[in-house]
């Protein structure tokens, strides 16, 4: 069985990053609550500039526990990471440094950096989206976050943590 | 219809870098007859340190009428480039900006940048090496090189030029 991870959203948490450029740049502190329900860039609307800026997706805090159940699922299935960078070119060495940091078990083989994950084959796909899990033909989870917390996800599984995830597919 | 078109051998030309560079350091100058049969790293020993190297991928001449029959590809069919770049971190960068330098019809949406080839879902692939083509379920292109011409090509439609896939795939 092979699973398809994102990074941002899933892996990593952009939203202290978006908070800090948009005060520095806006003088205005975003609350969480503040974003939820809105799309990343609609909450931060200049949060594509931030994302051009070089160590953006560098810094990135790691989201809790998915160290440690990704971990497992390495043991268990053929984990391949897939994740939208090809927007921002300056993400791309970026991302690789900060998996390899952060996740170093996994290795290069396994990444995959896109513009469109489309073309990605896989059983299960774990992503923050709804519009790419949306087209993915397998299982799809749902990572919770504030941009996709109100939208009633009917054909997704929603999870909250990587407890839940760990739940659902660690055997 | 999808085409996953890998570069280094497809698009982009390698060997007179590592004919260049294998010359700088061993000071012998390889003839392309030379390298016919052998894989690229046991015809250029080092050729995974020229891989490494700054500017290695940025500079590789582009094969000839590649720009003009995918053009007309792009026009038929849904077209991504798919590219082995994470084994070398600085390759990812770089290729992109080769891609939007030589390439400028192609956008970010239609990149891939991988480890392993086994993730993408297409319905035809065109390569120069066997391994990624070997476990690939749609229809397959062989573009010659070097490396490759003394193997006997059976599953695989093996074209010598970008003129002949024009005839197999432009209606």
């Amino acid at each position: 069985m092979r699973i398809a991870v994102d990074m941002d959203g899933v892996l990593a948490n952009p939203y202290a990053q978006f908070i800090r450029d948009h005060e520095a740049e806006f003088g205005e502190r975003k609350t969480m609550e503040e974003t939820i329900g809105k799309a990343e860039f609609e909450a931060f609307p200049n949060g594509h500039l931030y994302c051009q800026k070089a160590g953006f997706f560098r810094n990135l805090p790691v989201i809790a526990d998915s160290q440690r159940v990704l971990a497992m699922l390495h043991e268990q299935y053929e984990v391949f990471i897939v994740s939208s960078a090809t927007e921002f070119p300056l993400s791309l060495a970026e991302k690789q440094s900060w998996l390899a940091e952060h996740f170093s078990f996994i290795s290069w083989r396994q990444l995959v950096l896109c513009g469109s994950k489309q073309i990605v084959k896989a059983d299960i796909m774990i992503d923050d989206h709804f519009k790419l899990l949306d087209y993915f033909e397998g299982q799809t989870i749902l990572f919770t976050q504030p941009h996709n917390q109100l939208t009633e996800s009917e054909r997704h599984k929603r999870v909250f943590s990587w407890s839940e995830i760990e739940s659902l597919l660690v055997g």
